[in-house]
């Protein structure tokens, strides 16, 4: 089964959709298999990190822009090339492992949409798959 | 099924294999799924960014180039100790939904290898499971 | 089939788990199918790199250290917030080919556990999926 998400994105920034991909998971009716999240956006990604300090979130975005700057020398005509390049790094996707009808997280572990180059309406797709 | 890729690839540069990994979905039959493409090689990756702006794909280069540079202490015997960590962080695989027979990306979303120490010939693999 | 290892970590480092990877997918019966690798922390992660040189292995952590400094304005409680950035970039996990009853690797690649705020014992999940 596909599900398709819509969220709003603030500029930049860590949308929290564990939930999101809990349901998914719940409604596929899949126990034990694997689920496939995927962001169809070339300025956003998907990623897995801490879910309890809310600091920790603002932390990812900077160190992000420390990381990748918007470089003086980038060509690429819609002016932003690092948004480009967080997104592809970062990945547009995770593969979880599903069991016992959830996807398997650590304890700490909450899965995000990151937003590079927001606000925006933008989506996820959900893909579940049985064993 | 499985599906092996050969290509010759620049010094370091981006290569769209948009059509191969599109190919082999059709080939395999496959109508709903998911496909998993890995690179088998340490200084090489598989990406997914904008297919529009050739420019773009030079900014990525740069930008990894900015990022991961060749640092003075790193000690790797092969002289290329950033190229494989480029390849590491961008990743050697990714796993992409299959939907009405294709992968599912977004409108401005191309598959690409990913070449840090080249020219070489390389191959890579897509692997494409129904549901 | 759903895999748990376990493992000790040095304070940061690459402890290689290619082993653990194809012992799972042998006791697993798949022969030809994908593996999913897991890793439920958020100060750690899995990566694929070279396995030949271990001065790469220091190689990456160094460069992993410069490309992601603990910066000075970070405000997440723990002060760990670059090894929760490593952490998500690098990836909580990968996806495998497998084929002939063993996971799809390259000559020179193996599958690491990477520790960004050890040392500690740590955990990772195997799913093996058949076609």
């Amino acid at each position: 089964m596909l599900f398709t998400f819509e969220l709003d994105t603030p500029k930049q920034g860590l949308v929290d959709i564990t939930k999101e991909v809990e349901a998914a998971v719940r409604e596929s009716g899949v126990y034990e298999g694997i689920c496939v999240i995927f962001c169809p956006h070339t300025t956003a990604s998907i990623t897995i990190t801490e879910n309890v300090d809310p600091e920790l979130k603002a932390d990812f975005i900077m160190g992000m822009d420390s990381t990748f700057p918007g470089l003086k020398n980038y060509r690429h005509t819609g002016g932003n090339a690092d948004a480009h390049i967080k997104s592809s790094i970062s990945g547009t996707g995770e593969t979880l492992i599903v069991t016992k009808g959830k996807p398997l997280l650590g304890q700490w572990q909450g899965i995000y949409f990151c937003e590079f180059d927001g606000k925006r309406k933008r989506q996820f797709f959900v893909k579940v798959l049985g064993e």
